[in-house]
């Protein structure tokens, strides 16, 4: 069975040395001295090690299973997601008005982090309820947010995010889910949702639905969609649970992973539901959730790398296979551990540079969300805004290329499920689609985030290198990092310019682009981190640090990065380049 | 559930109209004419097609179970096996001295692709029957030959491949399975073998099962193995079937995919078996056997991206959403397909672009092998015996990428089990593994083979590129063909170059780049292909054909190939250019 040991002294590198949140503006970081942050990710590593990864390969064996309309979850998950309700965990970074522990948002990514790492089916039960709080939060009235939140936060009451229907996925203006107005300020809902992650289990004592739906009349597409507060109970004034309303669990999904989440297909009968924000405005009240979710599921990605490559690195440390080219180096033994041979190592490396790098860079974006949400800070928000779609695309192709990456290194045993590393790959292939699939997050990137406030945020965001690399390059060891990183950060504006030029005349030269553009930023972004890392560890190795073994592997995992993942941007850019045609000619009919 | 139609009229024109088998001086080409392929491929277009497409969500979904010692495969698997042995597939290409067809191999390749397209798990079953009779038919005495043969041609009596053991897979020379002469002629062997693919089932009377094992006192290390056939039941002078032996299966393992395919434990307990070949020669003998099964993987990883491909295609021209960023191309639907997309082309054309170019790719590398076995020419083998770990490595690799794309394709309905894309992904993913994992291969190439002969088959390769650009140069049409093509060829020459300077100080520095290598080589042979498919269509199109848009497809397809993914070939050089520094610079405990 794989072990999960989270990476805390990481988290407090990332924390501590390179963002140096205490030295931000952002209101509640002076707060996050070493000694805290490390007493709660500490914690956090217990009960996401000892009580939630070892019941990962339990959750993938033993499913979910539905009977009589009532979803059973796997052996242990109650008793695990008490232990996590009792720890506080699910409302760390909620307002202590509704009993959350207000901590920054950079604390909770750290701790999704770990949960995700840990089991990632059984985090979706408390990750989909934090999003659907933060939508109440946002969008709900006084008496919805006390209601319904104090419950939620505690995960007494779990919640779900419900859009796709069988016929419309990305498409929702197609939707046929109706709410028709009672006359008395509620709804009654019915229709058909899918793919509902959590939509119906045992371990809640109810489940609040935010449905996507029609009101009758209103403006046809996307424009006449709005937002409801559907509770499998119905809530009275008091808190207290009412009648069970009309909606109910028709089947679960069979799935290539996540199998201890229940994916259920929901059936809306003439359910009671209260508008959420505003008619009609219901994709604005949803993208607060979404938003959030798409950098959670971003996580996902670096989260199962991260487990992969803990397994991976162990099992190439202790198994004997082979002897090293350049002499034996464990003389004594039949062979020599494979992490002796070059190709382990490459892959090793290639796994190793990203979660570090990916790490450091979603805790970056998280201290501009906690930057934008306490510290009303629009140029934060631009930013993260423009970096969201990277996040959720970039991590989620790569981390699932990483778990693939750490199979490969047990042979034929990590194909079978013995070892628990095909879960790794089948539970981080979803990451991939949910939440907008990996495709429409480009779409995202390249229509709709480099042109917005007028491509304000991406020339702030080539500033900012630019900035970092001018500021640093008379550091000695540094220009082993930023060379390369001039490089790639040129050939991301060479493509942001192709798209300019040519874009105008033909809006897809663009967006046959996009997906290469969405991984180069990608490098570009991991490049800059590493080179933050960089230039972080050469001040604590300058300053006497009592544990220069750490930073010097922290720059050589840097000049890794940069010799051996950043020239993917030339690959990116000569894609771009060549434009629109080879990826259009063809009419459908002739593929 | 998804289906199948075999590529037939792709394989004819690779066949035919790129490399003109009949043109050749192969022995046997000259009766290859257009008539009795399409003869040969229509008929097996339709027993994958019909008979065992429909098997392989059931084979998937059923798996294989074991219950006292026996194995069952799934409902309707020994029908279909049946059938494949009445149609006489078994032997398509197998003497007809033994009861074979005696066609070429590249015929047998072409079936062995819609094989594995229909269906990998099934196709596994005479796959690896087919290679432990070409190690008799190579190896056996005449003896052997006739006791053995005719029953596993025919499939009546299949075969597997016995190398690994629970400590050791790639490194054989540290096995423990012994072999004790007996005085007579027979050995009795004792030790465990693991992942034996198609180890017990109950599809044949007999299993012929050929295993690697020491014989006490030889050599130690991998100069001490040696092969022997264990037959399950013994078999009598008149072939008659015996004694049960001292084999059984163990158990049979749970894996990521190919459920359908009984993966076994052996136990070996004092079973009786034969001396295959030469005492203490087992590695070349089963070397036979491998080399053939490892082009037989390769073809696993193009035809599941086929079918992959196939379906993700269907489904990108009937399932509606969104709109065409120029114009709406359905305007009497609700909206337009999803094929409108530029990024789902890009997925397509990446997807279509891969399996035709490698279509023609193994194809071509079958004419090699029949030119090496039927005409005895050593330039030929050699040559093969280069692209054979490239046609492993690369074509899985990449074979794999691409169903999982095709499954992207699919958003959510990709992800649950339903519409069958996840087991394509999940059935590739072994490909990449078994018959050597793919850092094998890649070590293979660059440490073996390239310097193979003193270095004679990579010039020659080098030289046919050379030749193909300069020969073709004046032509219309084949201009954005050969430029990418030539520069591409230059990068690979360069990381040759590199490794000849830098890998004799140290050998880290080649095997750092290895994997790369191994691509950017798999990228120039499938540039080689398209280039040459090119200048078929172009000819054709100059001749007046009677199909111009198939050849206008091919062209427009030859140039997606080239300028969108050959470009990687500059970011694998770069990656290799780096040298062995950053891929070797941590101690194994720096992790």
């Amino acid at each position: 069975m794989p072990d999960y040991s989270a990476p805390t002294k990481d988290m407090a590198y990332v924390l501590h040395d390179v963002l140096k949140v205490q030295d931000l503006p952002t209101p509640g970081y002076d707060d996050l001295d070493r000694d805290f942050t490390s007493a709660v990710l500490d914690e956090a590593a217990k009960i996401t090690g000892e009580v939630l990864a070892p019941l990962n390969v339990v959750g993938d064996t033993q499913g979910c299973t539905l009977e009589n309309g009532v979803v059973r979850t796997p052996d242990g998950f109650k008793d695990a997601f008490d232990q996590v309700k009792e720890g506080g965990w699910t409302g760390l970074d909620m307002p202590e008005e509704y009993g959350g522990q207000n901590l920054p948002y950079v604390m909770g990514l750290a701790l999704t982090e770990m949960l995700s790492s840990a089991n990632q089916a059984f985090a979706m039960y408390q990750g989909l309820t934090h999003g659907a709080a933060a939508a109440i939060l946002a969008h709900g009235t006084d008496a919805q947010k006390s209601t319904y939140l104090p419950d939620m936060i505690n995960c007494n009451w779990t919640g779900t995010m419900n859009l796709t229907e069988p016929h419309c996925g990305t498409d929702l203006g197609l939707m046929r889910t109706r709410a028709e107005p009672q006359g008395d300020g509620s709804y009654k809902l019915s229709g058909q949702k899918i793919f509902i992650s959590s939509g119906e289990h045992d371990m809640a004592d109810n489940i609040i639905h935010l449905v996507l739906a029609k009101i009758p009349g209103g403006p046809d597409g996307i424009k006449g969609v709005s937002l409801f507060i559907v509770p499998k109970f119905l809530v009275g004034d008091d808190g207290s649970l009412g009648a069970r309303n009309g909606v109910a669990c028709g089947s679960i999904e069979e799935k290539m992973g996540i199998h201890a989440n229940s994916t259920c297909v929901m059936n809306y009968d003439d359910a009671t539901g209260w508008l959420l924000g505003t008619e009609h405005k219901g994709m604005q009240a949803m993208f607060t959730m979404m938003n959030e979710a798409r950098i959670g599921v971003g996580i996902q990605g670096l989260a199962q790398a991260e487990v992969a490559y803990q397994n991976a690195l162990t099992y190439a440390r202790e198994r004997l296979q082979g002897r090293a080219v350049t002499g034996d180096e464990n003389p004594d033994g039949p062979a020599d551990p494979l992490i002796v041979h070059p190709d382990i190592r490459r892959s090793l490396m290639d796994q190793k540079s990203f979660v570090e790098g990916a790490r450091a860079f979603v805790l970056w974006g998280a201290t501009l969300i906690d930057q934008a949400h306490r510290g009303k800070d629009a140029e934060a928000l631009g930013m993260i805004s423009l970096l969201t779609p990277v996040i959720k695309g970039f991590l989620t192709d790569q981390g699932y290329d990483m778990t693939v990456l750490a199979q490969q290194i047990y042979g034929g045993h990590g194909y079978i499920e013995e070892h628990g590393m095909s879960q790794f790959t089948r539970d981080a292939r979803i990451a991939m689609i949910y939440e907008g699939a990996n495709g429409v997050q480009a779409l995202d990137l390249v229509g709709r985030k480099l042109a917005q406030d007028g491509g304000k945020h991406v020339m702030a965001f080539f500033e900012m290198v630019k900035s970092f690399i001018k500021d640093n390059a008379d550091i000695d060891g540094m220009e082993p990092l930023l060379t390369p990183l001039k490089q790639a950060s040129k050939d991301l504006q060479n493509a942001g310019m192709f798209f300019m030029a040519e874009g105008m005349k033909n809006p897809n030269a663009a967006l046959s682009g996009s997906y290469d553009f969405m991984h180069m930023m990608g490098h570009v972004c991991l490049g800059l981190m590493w080179a933050r890392m960089g230039r972080a560890s050469l001040d604590a190795l300058a300053n006497g640090t009592t544990d220069p073994d750490f930073h010097q592997t922290k720059l050589a995992t840097a000049r890794y990065y940069m010799a051996r993942r950043l020239p993917a941007t030339t690959m990116h850019l000569a894609r771009i380049q060549s434009g629109a045609d080879p990826v259009m000619d063809l009419a459908a009919d002739q593929f």
